[in-house]
C-alpha cells in the first residue's frame, strides 16, 4: 500500500487526543468508561451510572441496541432507550457512550449521545462502518473476534476516509482455542499499535476475560501496557442483570478498581478528566504538565547548536531585536486568545530568549 | 435452550430442499454455484457465466457490492450493477446469486436476483439478518471467520424467524494459526451438521483455501463429506481480476472440476438439476428414483406388523374396503393435481395395497 | 533455505511408497491402519485386531505407551506391552504399529512392531526425532496440535537426515477455536503437501473429530482429497475402553466403513494391499496395471520425434539392430531376475520397438 | 477429577516461594532471569551474562540443547556446553539455568546447572517430566503452544508427583491467528493461574513477543498481572545472533527494562533477590517486612474474640501464665536456631502477649 493512511504515523506522529465534552483520550490522557451491558430499564442505568461517576468513571457506557447470539435473547431497548441516554448524559453532566448496529440507526443515535461504539462482530460491516464516517462524532472501534492488526486498522480507516479523526480503538480479546477465559486479551498489541497509530487504544477487561475476578489484575496490566483507557461492565446488581452478569462488577468491586488502577496510572503520567480531582491529584498533574514545560524549553536550547551553524554560514548576528520582539509579540497575543496574562508570558520568554542569546554567543566562540 | 429451533431435525426432520427457478439444492439435489468474485463489467461477468453454465453450473454467483478490508479498494459496481445480474438470468435462464451487506440494500437486491448471499464478516449483522428475514428469497449464510457451530445456526434462526425456510448454510474455512491456506476449511463441520439441521450445507472451496490448485481435491472431499454443494470462483481471466485472482479458476479449469466430481456424486447419488443431461445421467437419476421407489413400498410393507398388532387389538377385520376405496381415490385425485396419469397410480397401488392385505392375513395367522 | 531438503518433490519426484511386510503405503497404495488406543490386555488386543483384520485393515494399530494429559491416567502396558505386539503380528500375519515417546524406548520398540508412531505431542521432540532417524523402521509422524506445515516438514527431515526415507505423514486435526469437534481437521493440508512431498500422508480421523459418528464421513473426505491411508482407533467395546471410548469404532461400525470407502479408493484408483481381494478387487487391481502400461508404452512412443530429430542432427540410420538387440536382452535378463517369463519380455518389447521403428520412419519423411 | 492436585491451591492454600541459592521465586519474590537464547561461546555468555547481572538480572539463562525447526540450524553446544554453565554460575555467584529436552540429559544437567527449563516444545513429552520429576532440582516449565491451562497444570503435576515442589510455570505466548507477533501472550491467565496454583508464574516476553520494542511494555504489564519473574533473552550483540536475534535485548536495552519495571515492582511489593540493592530498595524491602510484620500482629490481636468465647464456654481464666511462658520460651529457642537475639524476641512477645491479654480483659466484660 503506498497510500499513506489516515490511521498512521506517518499521516500525524503525535497522538491524537479525543475530545468528548470536557474528558479528554488519548495522549495523556485516560478514560475510564463504565456502565452496564444493556440498558434494561431507567432505574438500573440511572443507579449504575451515578455509582460509577461517584467512583471515578468518567464515560458511562449502555446498549440500547444488542447484538444477541440468539433472536429469543433479549435485544435492547432499541430507539425508544436513547432518550434514556440523552437524559442521563446531562442529568450527570458526563458523555455517554451506546452501540449501533445498523446503519439506519447512526444518526439518530449520534443526536442522543455523545460516542458511538462500533462492536466486534461489525468490525467490517462496511455499510456501518461508511455511514458512521459521514458523522464527526467520536467513534471506539473494537476489534474483531479474528480480526488482523491490519484489517482492524483498516477498519479504522474506513471511519476516518471523510475527516473524522476522533476514533478509539478498543481491544477486547480474540479468539484462540483457550477458553478459560471468554476470549484471550492480546495485550502485546497495544505497544504494536502505538508504533503504528496515533489514535488512542482502550481495553475491554470485561468481554475480554468474561470473569469479574480477572478485572483488576488485567486493567492494572492494560495501563502498563500503555492503554489509553478502559471500558468496563458494572451492574448494580449482577446477580440480575439480563447479559454478562458473570463478567459484570457490582459498585464496589469497581471502586476497588479504581484504587487499584491509581498507582499505575501515576507511574505511566496518565491523567483523568472530567471527574473532580483530589488535592493530591491536582498536585500531580501540576507536576506533569511543569515536567512537559521543562522538557519543551530544554528542547528550544537544544536547538542552539543547528541555530548557530546556520547564522555562521549565513554571517548573520546572535542578537536580532527584530525577530526576538516580533516572536514575543506573537505570543503575547495568542497569550490574550487564550485567557492567559500576556504579562506572564512576555517574562517567561524574557527569559528562554535571553538564555538562547547566551548559549548562543557561548557556541559562537 | 428449551425452545424447539426452527433450523433443527427436532423442528423439521426431513431434509430441506431449496427451490431456485427449476435448480434444487439439498437433499439428494448438488448445486454447483460459480462466477467471478466481483462484477467487473458487462463483459467479464457474461462471458464468465456462459462459459461456466456450459461447463456445468447451475447457479452463477458474481458480487456488486463488495466487502473489501481497504476503503481504497475496488467496492463493486454497487446498485448499478444489480440489472447486469437481472440481465444475465433472463438471457442465460439461470438462477443467480448476489452479496447484500446493507440492509437497505435487500428489498432491491431481492427484486433483482434469486439467492441473497450474507457473507462471512456479515453472519452475525443481525439487522441485516432482521431485514433478510422478512424476504422469502432463498439466502446462502456464510459461516463466520471464527462463528463457533452454534453462533451458526443462532444467525440461521435470525433467517427462519419470521418463516422463510429457503436457508443455505456455506463453509468457508475459518481462521486458525495456520497460514498455509487462506482459512482452514472445517470439513467435518459437515457430517455434524447434518445431524443437527435439515438445511442443505455448501461449501466454498475458493475462499476456503484461497489457492486454485486445491479446489479440485478439496471440492471432491467436500461432496465425500456430505455437502449439498460448492461455490466457486471463476474468472474468464484470472490474471486481470480486480479481485481474489489467485484462487479464481480459469474457465478450463472449472470445466475439469466438474469432470472430476461427476464419479464422487454418482457414488454419494447426488443429482444436478437445471443442467441439460447426459442420456448416462438420465438413467442414473432413473435408476436412483426407483430406489427410492423400492424403499418406500418396502417402508410400507413393514408397516404390517404394528398394523395387525392394532387391528387384533381392536378386533378389526384385515379387508377393510371402504378404506381401501377412499386411499386410493386420494391418490388419484393427487394424480391428476400432479400431471401423473391417474390410472397408472391406481393400478400401482391396487398391487401394493393386496400386497398389504396378503401379509397382515399371513401375519394374522 | 537453499538446501535442497530431502522431504522435498525436488529431492525425489516421485512419490514414495513405504513397504511393510506384504504392505505397501504411497503412491496407488491405500493404507487402512486400526486398532485399540491402548492396548490393555492380551484379550481386547487380539480379539479387536482379528476383527478389524476380517473387515479389511491391513495393519493394527495399538499403543503401550500411552501419552496421557493426567500422571494418574492408564499409561500403558509398557516395554511388558511389546511382546503383545510381536506376537499378535506373527499369529495374525499382519504389519503392526506402536507409538514411542521415550528415546531410551526406539531400539526395543523397533524389534517388536513394523512401523513405530510418532504423536502428536513429540513431533517437536528432537532428541526422539534424532534417535529414530537412526533407524530404518517405517515410522508414521503425526502433525503437531499447532503446528504449521513447514515445521511438520522440518520434522519429517529430521528423521530422513540419516537416510531413512520410510516416513508416513499424518494429518490428525489441528487446535483451532472450534471445540464442537475434538481438532479441526485441515483436509486442505493433503493437496497442499502432495505438491511439495513426496511422502505418503494418511489421516487419523479418530483423533481428529473425537466423535464415532463422524468418522465415515471424514474418511470419505480424506480420501476424496488424496490421502493416502487412515489410521482409525476401534475396540470391540469401546463402552469399556480405557481410553477414547467415544471416538472409537464398534468393530462392525468398522467394517460399514469399510464398505463406504471402498467405492472412493475405486474412483481414486487407490488399491489396498496385503489382504485377500474379491475377484472385483482383483480385476480392478489388473485394470490399473493395464492402463499403466498402456500409458507407458505411450510414453515410449512419444519420443519418437525427439529420437528423430537427434539422428537426423547426427545422421543416424533409424534401424540400429545392434542397439535393439542390447535392449531386448537386458530386459530378458531383468525379467529372469524378477521371475517374469522371459519370452513374454522378449514378444512384448519386439513389438513396441518395431512400432517405434515404424513410426520413425514416417517422421524421417 | 476428585483427586486432590499437588499443584492446587487445596493441596497447598500459601504461595510456593522456590529457592534457587540465593534467589528466591514466588511469593513476594520476583525474578529477573535473563541470558542470551543460545549459549554460543565462553565470551559471548560470559560477557552477557556480567552485563545483565550488573543490569539488576539475578538469574542467568542460556541453552546448550536447542530445540530447532530444522535439523541443519545449530543444535547449540550439547554436553560439552554444560560445563561453561558451571564455571560462570561458580564464577559470578549467580543461579544459571538451562533447558534440557532429552531425558537422558536430566542427571548430567542438574549437576551442572541451579534450575532445568522444559520448552514449550516439551510440555507433553511425559517421559521427560517423569525423569525430571525424580530429581528435586528447581524446574521452570514453559506452556506449550496451545496447551490449555489444565493440560498445563497437568504437566505440572507431573512433575510434582514425586514431591518435587520448585515447579514454575512460564507463560510465553500461544499460537492463534494473529502473527502480528510472533505468539499472542495470554496475560490473563497469570491471575486465572493465581487463583488455581501456588506455584510461581513467570513470562517469557521475548518469544511471546519476537520483537524487542515490545519487551519493555510487555513485561511491566506481566508484573501488573501479577506475574512472579520474567524470562528474557539478551545478546551481547544481537546483530550476531546465532538465534533469536529480533527478539534479543543489547545489554542497554534491557538495563532500560530494569529501569522501567522497578516501578511497577514497587507498587505489587515485589521484591528482587540475590542482587546487591541500593540504600533505596534496602529500605523499601525494610518497609515491606515492617508492614508484614503489622499484619500478623493484628492478625493475632483478631483472634480475641473467638479466643474469649472459648475461654468463656470453658470457664478459663484470661491470664494462664502457664502457657505464656511455654510460648514464649519457644520462640526464644527459635530465635536462637535462627540467629535472631533471643532477647529481642522474648520483648516482643511479651509485649503483644500483654496486649492480647488486655484485649481479652475487656472483650470479657
Amino acid at each position: 500500500m503506498s497510500k499513506v493512511m489516515r490511521f498512521s504515523r506517518e499521516f500525524k506522529s503525535v497522538d491524537t487526543v479525543v475530545d468528548v465534552g470536557n474528558v479528554k483520550i488519548g495522549g495523556k490522557f485516560f478514560a475510564i468508561a463504565a456502565g452496564p451491558c444493556a440498558i434494561e430499564n431507567q432505574d438500573q442505568y440511572f443507579q449504575t451510572a451515578k455509582l460509577v461517576k461517584k467512583a471515578g468513571a468518567n464515560l458511562i457506557r449502555g446498549s440500547v441496541f444488542k447484538p444477541r447470539s440468539s433472536p429469543y435473547s433479549f435485544q435492547g431497548l432499541g430507539r425508544e432507550g436513547l432518550k434514556l441516554i440523552k437524559d442521563l448524559g446531562e442529568e450527570l453532566d458526563i458523555p455517554t457512550i451506546t452501540e449501533v448496529m445498523d446503519p439506519r440507526d447512526i444518526k439518530v443515535t449520534a443526536n442522543h449521545v455523545d460516542v458511538i461504539q462500533i462492536g466486534a462482530r461489525n468490525m467490517q460491516n462496511f455499510d456501518l462502518l461508511k455511514e458512521a464516517s459521514k458523522s464527526d462524532i467520536p467513534i471506539i472501534l473494537k476489534r474483531g473476534l479474528s480480526a488482523t492488526v491490519d484489517e482492524w486498522l483498516n477498519a479504522a480507516e474506513y471511519l476516518m476516509v471523510e475527516g473524522n479523526e476522533n476514533i478509539i480503538l478498543c481491544e477486547r480479546g480474540i479468539r484462540t482455542f483457550s477458553t478459560q477465559t471468554r476470549n484471550t486479551l492480546d495485550l502485546s498489541v497495544i505497544p504494536l499499535l502505538k508504533m503504528r497509530t496515533h489514535l488512542p487504544i482502550i481495553v475491554d477487561p470485561s468481554h475480554a476475560t468474561g470473569n469479574r475476578d480477572l478485572i483488576i489484575p488485567v486493567s492494572k496490566a492494560a495501563i502498563a501496557s500503555n492503554a489509553d483507557g478502559i471500558l468496563v461492565e458494572v451492574h448494580n446488581n449482577p446477580d440480575l442483570a439480563m447479559c454478562d452478569g458473570a463478567q459484570s462488577l457490582p459498585p464496589e468491586m469497581f471502586a476497588d478498581l479504581i484504587e487499584n488502577i491509581k498507582p499505575i496510572l501515576e507511574i505511566e503520567k496518565k491523567v483523568i478528566t472530567g471527574t473532580t480531582m483530589t488535592l493530591d491529584e491536582v498536585r500531580r498533574r501540576i507536576n506533569y504538565v511543569d515536567e512537559d514545560i521543562i522538557d519543551l524549553i530544554a528542547n528550544r536550547l537544544n536547538l542552539v547548536p543547528a541555530l548557530v551553524e546556520f547564522k555562521k554560514k549565513n554571517s548573520l548576528p546572535v542578537y536580532q531585536p527584530d525577530r526576538e520582539k516580533e516572536i514575543t509579540e506573537k505570543y503575547v497575543r495568542l497569550a490574550a486568545v487564550n485567557d492567559v496574562n500576556p504579562t506572564l508570558i512576555r517574562k517567561v520568554f524574557n527569559l528562554i530568549i535571553s538564555e538562547m542569546r547566551l548559549l548562543q554567543a557561548q557556541e559562537m566562540e
